[in-house]
């Protein structure tokens, strides 16, 4: 390894470089962020995707430590699955630390890891890096973005960002500490691309004040607001209109109750006493002074607010009266899913609100016009968009371009490619190997492409299997074929196609007397296969097992 | 049956009244639109639904006609099923009638259809209806709303409609007409409810001139507009705008070609002569002289665009210069399949506009102010939100009753519920029968509700059989069980787990001689199931099947 800098932006899927990074020096290696992707809609049966570092394990000496940006899924979900595998200290800020904790409870390392709190202003010095992590507004309080100073030259990893004079927290974006990057002069940008397609500028969270006012004012019932478990901000703006209109809150969905025990400990939440309370005693009060908060605004089926449009909530049951708001954003690939629960707590007579149709939220990321904000602070010399599909990272690119960036100097990579500063020249170089690994249950990367496509094509057709008792002496089958299938049509009101199923397998099961049951079994599954396509133009999975008798 | 009028939306999934609707009095029924539903991404390997008609299948003597508002899928998709079961007459316009016949070579119903041309402005008496079909705007031409006068009352069904000043065929909504109905007086109004979550007016149509101009002038090589096969003004204003920039156009896709051949035939497409070529001609013409015009736009993977972005269309490559334009909204659901084919068009080097980053489309559907027009054009007694979810419903609800119409005289319902009006009273009844059908290869209707959870189970697990050779006499296996599985693990690499799982169905099948092999099935699949719980915490299907040796 010569001594360049390389960044190799890691994860196959999605978006580029914002579940893991890897930033290399010499025979040094920083890691930002563990976080997890969610599975498209396709990819069925999985719980979550975890970035492949495969490309790390054979450097594992090398790696000095994992600094994370903020407390999101997508950014620290994969820890403790990474800790497994590299036993290195953890750099976070004090809310993160506090979230990544709460995670750590319920899958724990072998190892129990080394946690360092860092701060905004702090300045930590690993190797030859010199990290300096500086506060940025996003939708969780306490993230940073990361100004790493190497020995090619200082480079500035944004973080999620958006620049929000307003924030719930009163604590804006450091300009200053961008300044004085910007004088000591920027090698590379990396920036948030989410929102690359949206111009202006993203509106400030004190803008949902309004709404939620609103909401608590005139809503004849109980307020249920759905929001992210790890929201904090969101929490805290909820609590503080709710008190103002003489509502007490309380929180149903156990990840967001442990993450507001957490944030209230740690000061990051400030609740007046009484206010919070448990759902049982909410459920005393009059409904016009309560409020209650909930996870599950991504329509996922196990979370509390698809439990309560289903009716199967253990406490609570929706009724008239009641007034949902969906306080989040989409994320892609979830619209049905959202939208049938909607639907569902309309049916059961709530009213709901929901984005966009009222602004009951704002996004965590940068518009077009903050993130030419933050180029023109930093004025660097190579801009690297991150944090986005493809598509967001070519409009993220044309607007670094329509700054005087050169052409030259943007690169625009997926996951996996490396980029490497050569005397302040920037060079993509080849793939690594890797791409991601899918966590299914308790089987962490035992299932692949080979598996996805049988399952594809499983749930497209359903599967057939035809146990064919044979005596190899005779070449004919020793009694009835036995016809198992699921997910391909309904047996019992299929009798008279299973039945001709059966003739065509005991049929393809005549051969010359002392054929080797592998051959009959071949044969067998290309006549069933064959007759089924020809009948209902659909092809199941067709297997068959042939018994000798 | 009593004679008041009774108007039933039939289908259980989605949009409301869109697919089909029955408009009934005394002993005579008329069916408007016969469309399809698109099956949710849940709903694996299922083609497309179609309204369960059932409901009327034992009326069938009474109904007189189906009645066609517009040629888009969602309204005409089913129209060959329904033909298969109501020998009647179909009332369109001629356009309409051009994407019906289309439609019907390819899958023909038993007896050749009666078709009737109708016009806007026609008046068409169908027993005790009396038919008058007014033009309306929408993203097809030839569009029309529905005067309907009953013995009970004049009813007016929107059709899908936007207001548009400036559309492409220079034909805007009849004004006159509606004008007219509310001369006379509207029992009821049922009105397209899509957009109801969208302040202001839908933009014309003529706004897209201006981002098609500039795509057509700036794009340095081949142009391709990417939009719905029936979506005829828009072939029209591409083909418009291509020729005022020296381009020729082909078209590649099969039902897009159908179509602007009819629809040219019918005078409905204005091309001069010479613009027109074939795929092959214009693989000679200069890059920057060329566009093509493609389906795909919702990420279908058999279509001309997705087969573009993964390199396996028969005859083009995407290669750098080329620029892509999706002129389409996105059917909810098919977010992530866009965005995957985007970002492969990139990956290709094409440069790729789609909505709602650059104006290449507008909506088909009025939005709130054009919504609020036509109640106030016509002062309906009582208003019925009908084409969309019940969260589109309840919106528009809002809307009429900010317009004065009395809470008690809007009515929000669902698919399969019927509106009775008895003395101008708006009574909700009991809900029909029925739901919906999939349609699955050759099956139509023999999908149900098993077999789907079914396909649910083997796509998130995948199945595991053990087969098992057994002597009853003994209660011993008679050899080595077989296991096969698919879509749960890759077998090749799960040797441990899987000669386990053999022991314990050995195990399992180690019973008191004489026991009945189908005891043993199910105690075979229950310690396996179990087995594979704990082992993996997964659920795959598991089976057994117990050969007698």
């Amino acid at each position: 390894m010569t001594d360049k800098l390389r960044i190799v932006p890691l994860g196959g899927l999605g978006e580029v470089g914002k579940n893991m990074m890897s930033i290399e020096y010499g025979r040094n290696i920083i890691v930002v962020d563990a976080g997890i992707m969610f599975p498209e809609s396709d990819m069925l049966g999985i719980d979550y995707i975890i970035p492949d570092w495969g490309y790390l394990r054979d450097k594992k000496d090398l790696v000095r430590a994992i600094v994370i940006t903020h407390g999101h899924e997508d950014h620290i979900g994969a820890l403790s699955h990474f800790l497994e595998d590299f036993d290195v200290p953890v750099y976070a800020t004090r809310l993160t630390q506090g979230l990544i904790e709460v995670k750590l409870k319920r899958r724990r390392p072998p190892e129990p890891p080394t946690l360092h709190t860092y701060a905004s202003g702090d300045v930590i010095n690993i190797g030859p890096f010199t990290i300096e992590p500086y506060h940025v507004c996003h939708s969780i309080p306490d993230g940073v973005g990361l100004g790493i100073t190497t020995p090619a030259g200082l480079i500035v990893h944004s973080g999620d960002f958006k620049f929000d004079h307003t924030p719930v927290d009163g604590w804006s974006t450091d300009y200053a500490k961008l300044a004085e990057f910007s004088g000591r002069g920027v090698l590379a940008l990396l920036s948030d691309s989410t929102n690359s397609g949206t111009p202006g500028n993203t509106p400030s969270e004190a803008m949902l004040d309004a709404a939620f006012h609103q909401v608590m004012r005139e809503a004849p019932g109980r307020v249920i607001v759905a929001t992210f478990a790890s929201l904090i901000s969101r929490i805290q703006q909820v609590v503080d209109v709710a008190a103002e209109h003489g509502r007490k809150i309380a929180i149903a969905g156990r990840s967001m109750a442990d993450n507001t025990k957490m944030a209230r400990k740690l000061g990051y939440l400030d609740i007046p006493e009484g206010v919070l309370v448990t759902l049982d005693e909410i459920k005393k009060l009059p409904a016009r002074e309560t409020v209650i908060m909930a996870t599950g605004t991504q329509g996922e089926p196990t979370a509390v607010l698809s439990r309560l449009a289903v009716g199967r909530h253990r406490s609570l049951r929706i009724r008239e009266g009641d007034t949902v708001v969906f306080s989040s954003h989409t994320i892609p690939g979830n619209e049905e899913l959202i939208h049938r629960v909607v639907n569902r707590l309309f049916q059961r007579g709530a009213d709901v609100y929901y984005d966009p149709l009222s602004p009951v939220h704002v996004s965590g990321h940068a518009s077009q016009e903050e993130q030419k904000l933050l180029i023109n602070i930093l004025r660097p010399r190579c801009f690297i968009p991150i944090h986005g599909e493809l598509r967001h990272l070519k409009q993220h690119g044309k607007i670094a371009r329509q700054l005087g960036i050169p052409d030259e100097n943007v690169a625009i990579v997926e996951n996996g490619y490396p980029l490497t500063f050569d005397d302040g020249q920037l060079e993509i170089g080849e793939r690594v190997p890797g791409g991601y690994v899918f966590v299914d249950g308790a089987l962490v990367g035992e299932i692949g492409p080979a598996v996805m496509r049988e399952r594809d094509e499983l749930g497209q057709n359903g599967f057939m299997t035809a146990i064919v008792p044979y005596k190899r002496q005779t070449g004919r089958p020793a009694g009835q074929p036995r016809i198992i299938t699921r997910g391909f049509i309904f047996a019992p009101e299929s009798e008279a196609l299973l039945s001709r199923a059966q003739d065509i397998v005991r049929s393809a099961a005549s051969v010359k007397p002392g054929t080797a049951p592998g051959e009959v079994e071949e044969k067998v599954e290309q006549a069933l296969a064959g007759f089924l396509r020809r009948e209902t133009r659909r092809k199941p999975v067709v297997t068959s097992v042939v018994v000798e008798a």
